[in-house]
Protein backbone atom coordinates (compact mmCIF):
# COMPACT_ATOMS: atom_id res chain seq x y z
CA UNK A 1 0.00 0.00 0.00
CA UNK A 2 1.15 3.45 -0.06
CA UNK A 3 -0.27 6.94 0.56
CA UNK A 4 -2.55 7.43 -2.25
CA UNK A 5 -4.60 11.13 -1.56
CA UNK A 6 -5.46 13.34 1.00
CA UNK A 7 -9.24 14.41 0.00
CA UNK A 8 -9.94 18.15 1.06
CA UNK A 9 -13.55 19.50 1.27
CA UNK A 10 -13.01 23.32 -0.49
CA UNK A 11 -16.04 25.75 -1.55
CA UNK A 12 -13.28 26.69 -4.41
CA UNK A 13 -11.19 23.83 -6.20
CA UNK A 14 -10.01 26.54 -8.70
CA UNK A 15 -8.71 29.00 -6.03
CA UNK A 16 -7.33 26.17 -3.79
CA UNK A 17 -5.66 24.33 -7.15
CA UNK A 18 -4.03 27.49 -8.33
CA UNK A 19 -2.85 28.74 -4.85
CA UNK A 20 -0.82 25.07 -4.05
CA UNK A 21 -0.11 25.05 -7.74
CA UNK A 22 1.63 28.78 -6.77
CA UNK A 23 3.29 28.02 -3.65
CA UNK A 24 4.32 24.21 -4.26
CA UNK A 25 4.26 23.38 -7.56
CA UNK A 26 1.76 20.98 -7.76
CA UNK A 27 0.10 20.51 -10.81
CA UNK A 28 -3.60 19.55 -11.68
CA UNK A 29 -3.61 16.53 -13.42
CA UNK A 30 -7.23 15.54 -13.36
CA UNK A 31 -10.50 17.32 -13.21
CA UNK A 32 -14.48 16.26 -13.43
CA UNK A 33 -18.18 16.47 -11.90
CA UNK A 34 -18.53 13.30 -10.01
CA UNK A 35 -21.17 12.42 -7.43
CA UNK A 36 -22.22 16.05 -6.90
CA UNK A 37 -18.52 17.09 -6.58
CA UNK A 38 -16.19 18.82 -8.85
CA UNK A 39 -13.29 16.77 -8.01
CA UNK A 40 -9.26 17.97 -9.15
CA UNK A 41 -6.64 15.99 -8.33
CA UNK A 42 -2.94 17.60 -7.91
CA UNK A 43 -0.36 15.51 -8.41
CA UNK A 44 2.30 15.12 -5.44
CA UNK A 45 4.88 12.78 -6.19
CA UNK A 46 3.26 9.12 -6.02
CA UNK A 47 0.03 10.68 -4.09
CA UNK A 48 -2.06 13.33 -4.52
CA UNK A 49 -4.62 16.32 -3.46
CA UNK A 50 -8.29 15.51 -4.19
CA UNK A 51 -9.76 18.74 -3.93
CA UNK A 52 -13.36 18.62 -3.39
CA UNK A 53 -16.16 21.18 -4.20
CA UNK A 54 -19.77 20.75 -3.71
CA UNK A 55 -22.35 21.83 -6.92
CA UNK A 56 -25.13 20.37 -4.99
CA UNK A 57 -26.30 19.87 -1.67
CA UNK A 58 -24.75 16.44 -0.48
CA UNK A 59 -21.63 15.04 1.71
CA UNK A 60 -19.16 17.98 1.41
CA UNK A 61 -21.45 20.89 1.34
CA UNK A 62 -22.54 19.45 4.74
CA UNK A 63 -19.24 18.83 5.97
CA UNK A 64 -18.34 22.26 4.81
CA UNK A 65 -21.37 23.44 6.72
CA UNK A 66 -20.43 21.70 9.88
CA UNK A 67 -16.81 22.09 9.92
CA UNK A 68 -15.67 24.45 7.23
CA UNK A 69 -12.96 23.88 5.06
CA UNK A 70 -9.64 21.27 5.31
CA UNK A 71 -9.35 17.26 5.54
CA UNK A 72 -12.21 15.33 4.58
CA UNK A 73 -10.62 11.87 4.33
CA UNK A 74 -6.90 10.42 3.69
CA UNK A 75 -6.43 7.15 0.99
CA UNK A 76 -4.32 4.35 0.69
CA UNK A 77 -3.84 2.74 -2.53
CA UNK A 78 -3.98 -1.21 -2.57
CA UNK A 79 -3.95 -3.42 -5.65
CA UNK A 80 -6.84 -5.36 -4.62
CA UNK A 81 -9.01 -3.66 -2.67
CA UNK A 82 -11.58 -6.59 -2.56
CA UNK A 83 -8.16 -8.62 -0.23
CA UNK A 84 -7.66 -5.36 1.28
CA UNK A 85 -11.44 -4.97 2.51
CA UNK A 86 -11.40 -8.72 3.35
CA UNK A 87 -8.25 -7.81 5.69
CA UNK A 88 -10.35 -5.21 7.18
CA UNK A 89 -13.52 -6.87 7.95
CA UNK A 90 -11.51 -9.93 9.78
CA UNK A 91 -10.33 -7.00 12.10
CA UNK A 92 -13.72 -6.06 12.72
CA UNK A 93 -13.08 -2.35 11.36
CA UNK A 94 -16.66 -0.89 10.46
CA UNK A 95 -17.27 -0.12 6.68
CA UNK A 96 -19.07 2.52 5.55
CA UNK A 97 -18.79 0.57 2.17
CA UNK A 98 -19.40 -2.80 2.26
CA UNK A 99 -18.49 -3.38 -1.08
CA UNK A 100 -15.98 -1.38 -3.55
CA UNK A 101 -17.82 1.12 -5.54
CA UNK A 102 -17.07 3.29 -8.19
CA UNK A 103 -14.88 6.42 -7.25
CA UNK A 104 -13.76 9.53 -8.91
CA UNK A 105 -11.49 9.32 -11.59
CA UNK A 106 -12.16 5.32 -12.82
CA UNK A 107 -10.77 4.34 -9.13
CA UNK A 108 -12.79 1.88 -7.36
CA UNK A 109 -13.12 2.75 -3.69
CA UNK A 110 -14.25 1.96 -0.02
CA UNK A 111 -14.50 4.01 2.88
CA UNK A 112 -14.20 2.92 6.60
CA UNK A 113 -15.62 4.35 9.32
CA UNK A 114 -13.97 6.76 11.58
CA UNK A 115 -14.92 5.73 14.84
CA UNK A 116 -12.19 2.02 14.39
CA UNK A 117 -9.38 4.01 12.56
CA UNK A 118 -8.00 6.56 15.31
CA UNK A 119 -10.84 9.33 13.88
CA UNK A 120 -9.82 9.37 10.52
CA UNK A 121 -12.02 8.44 7.39
CA UNK A 122 -9.87 5.98 5.39
CA UNK A 123 -10.15 5.45 1.90
CA UNK A 124 -9.00 2.46 0.04
CA UNK A 125 -8.54 3.35 -3.53
CA UNK A 126 -7.16 0.64 -6.63
CA UNK A 127 -6.90 2.36 -9.74
CA UNK B 1 7.83 18.50 -3.37
CA UNK B 2 6.08 15.36 -2.37
CA UNK B 3 3.46 14.06 0.14
CA UNK B 4 5.87 13.75 3.26
CA UNK B 5 3.20 12.59 6.11
CA UNK B 6 -0.29 13.15 7.74
CA UNK B 7 0.09 14.16 11.53
CA UNK B 8 -2.16 12.23 13.23
CA UNK B 9 -3.09 12.98 16.80
CA UNK B 10 -3.96 9.96 19.24
CA UNK B 11 -4.27 9.08 22.40
CA UNK B 12 -3.03 5.38 21.95
CA UNK B 13 0.25 5.65 19.23
CA UNK B 14 0.82 2.19 19.95
CA UNK B 15 -2.44 1.33 19.39
CA UNK B 16 -2.65 2.69 16.19
CA UNK B 17 0.59 1.98 14.96
CA UNK B 18 -0.94 -1.93 15.49
CA UNK B 19 -3.93 -1.63 14.12
CA UNK B 20 -2.63 -0.07 10.93
CA UNK B 21 0.04 -2.51 10.87
CA UNK B 22 -2.67 -5.37 11.26
CA UNK B 23 -5.34 -3.47 8.42
CA UNK B 24 -2.32 -2.73 5.94
CA UNK B 25 0.98 -3.85 6.50
CA UNK B 26 2.21 -0.63 7.76
CA UNK B 27 5.51 -1.02 9.52
CA UNK B 28 6.57 1.01 12.45
CA UNK B 29 10.22 2.73 11.12
CA UNK B 30 11.06 5.60 13.81
CA UNK B 31 9.50 6.22 16.97
CA UNK B 32 10.65 9.01 19.55
CA UNK B 33 9.39 11.52 22.49
CA UNK B 34 10.03 14.82 20.71
CA UNK B 35 8.32 18.20 22.37
CA UNK B 36 5.88 16.41 24.83
CA UNK B 37 4.60 13.97 22.33
CA UNK B 38 5.44 10.59 21.62
CA UNK B 39 6.13 10.60 18.13
CA UNK B 40 5.55 7.23 15.70
CA UNK B 41 6.50 6.96 11.91
CA UNK B 42 4.72 4.27 10.30
CA UNK B 43 5.81 4.00 6.34
CA UNK B 44 3.37 4.12 3.39
CA UNK B 45 5.18 3.66 0.03
CA UNK B 46 7.30 7.42 0.11
CA UNK B 47 5.00 8.51 2.70
CA UNK B 48 4.31 8.22 6.04
CA UNK B 49 1.92 8.27 9.02
CA UNK B 50 3.09 10.42 11.91
CA UNK B 51 0.98 10.01 14.93
CA UNK B 52 1.08 12.07 17.73
CA UNK B 53 0.48 10.81 21.24
CA UNK B 54 0.83 13.57 24.26
CA UNK B 55 2.82 12.64 26.77
CA UNK B 56 2.25 16.18 28.61
CA UNK B 57 0.12 18.91 28.22
CA UNK B 58 0.78 21.28 24.72
CA UNK B 59 -0.31 21.38 21.07
CA UNK B 60 -1.79 18.04 20.43
CA UNK B 61 -3.36 17.14 23.60
CA UNK B 62 -5.67 20.81 23.40
CA UNK B 63 -6.36 19.34 20.15
CA UNK B 64 -7.56 16.12 21.45
CA UNK B 65 -9.63 17.84 23.94
CA UNK B 66 -11.46 20.18 21.14
CA UNK B 67 -11.60 17.68 18.36
CA UNK B 68 -10.68 14.14 19.04
CA UNK B 69 -8.57 12.09 17.66
CA UNK B 70 -7.76 12.43 14.34
CA UNK B 71 -5.99 14.10 11.20
CA UNK B 72 -3.89 17.60 13.13
CA UNK B 73 -1.80 18.55 10.00
CA UNK B 74 -0.34 17.34 6.20
CA UNK B 75 3.18 17.23 5.82
CA UNK B 76 4.97 18.24 2.24
CA UNK B 77 8.77 17.17 1.96
CA UNK B 78 11.02 19.45 -0.06
CA UNK B 79 14.80 19.54 -0.22
CA UNK B 80 15.11 23.18 0.22
CA UNK B 81 12.93 24.38 2.84
CA UNK B 82 14.37 28.11 3.52
CA UNK B 83 13.42 28.30 -0.79
CA UNK B 84 10.09 26.95 0.02
CA UNK B 85 9.22 29.35 2.92
CA UNK B 86 10.51 32.34 0.66
CA UNK B 87 8.11 30.83 -1.87
CA UNK B 88 5.72 31.19 0.70
CA UNK B 89 6.36 34.41 2.23
CA UNK B 90 5.97 36.06 -1.48
CA UNK B 91 2.50 34.85 -1.71
CA UNK B 92 1.37 36.72 1.43
CA UNK B 93 0.80 33.34 3.27
CA UNK B 94 0.57 33.51 7.28
CA UNK B 95 3.45 31.36 9.12
CA UNK B 96 3.14 29.58 11.76
CA UNK B 97 6.70 29.22 11.87
CA UNK B 98 8.85 32.53 10.52
CA UNK B 99 11.85 30.18 10.14
CA UNK B 100 12.77 26.40 9.69
CA UNK B 101 12.81 24.84 13.54
CA UNK B 102 13.95 21.15 14.47
CA UNK B 103 11.22 18.69 13.98
CA UNK B 104 10.56 14.86 15.25
CA UNK B 105 13.10 12.47 13.61
CA UNK B 106 15.96 15.22 13.16
CA UNK B 107 14.14 16.92 10.41
CA UNK B 108 13.71 20.94 9.49
CA UNK B 109 10.40 21.90 9.63
CA UNK B 110 7.62 25.17 9.22
CA UNK B 111 4.11 25.35 9.13
CA UNK B 112 1.84 27.54 7.37
CA UNK B 113 -1.55 28.72 8.92
CA UNK B 114 -4.35 27.15 8.09
CA UNK B 115 -6.41 30.66 7.36
CA UNK B 116 -4.95 31.14 4.26
CA UNK B 117 -3.93 27.48 3.15
CA UNK B 118 -7.95 26.37 2.44
CA UNK B 119 -8.06 25.15 5.93
CA UNK B 120 -5.17 23.07 6.37
CA UNK B 121 -2.28 23.08 8.88
CA UNK B 122 0.36 22.80 6.85
CA UNK B 123 4.01 21.60 7.42
CA UNK B 124 6.85 22.27 5.06
CA UNK B 125 9.76 19.21 5.82
CA UNK B 126 13.08 18.80 5.28
CA UNK B 127 14.75 15.17 5.91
Amino acid sequence: MHFDHAGIATEDADGLAELYEDLFGLERVHEEVFDGMRVAFLACGESYFELLEPVEDGTISRYLEENGPGVHHLALATADIERALETVRDHDVTLVDEEPRPGAWGHSVAFLHPRDTGGILLELVEH
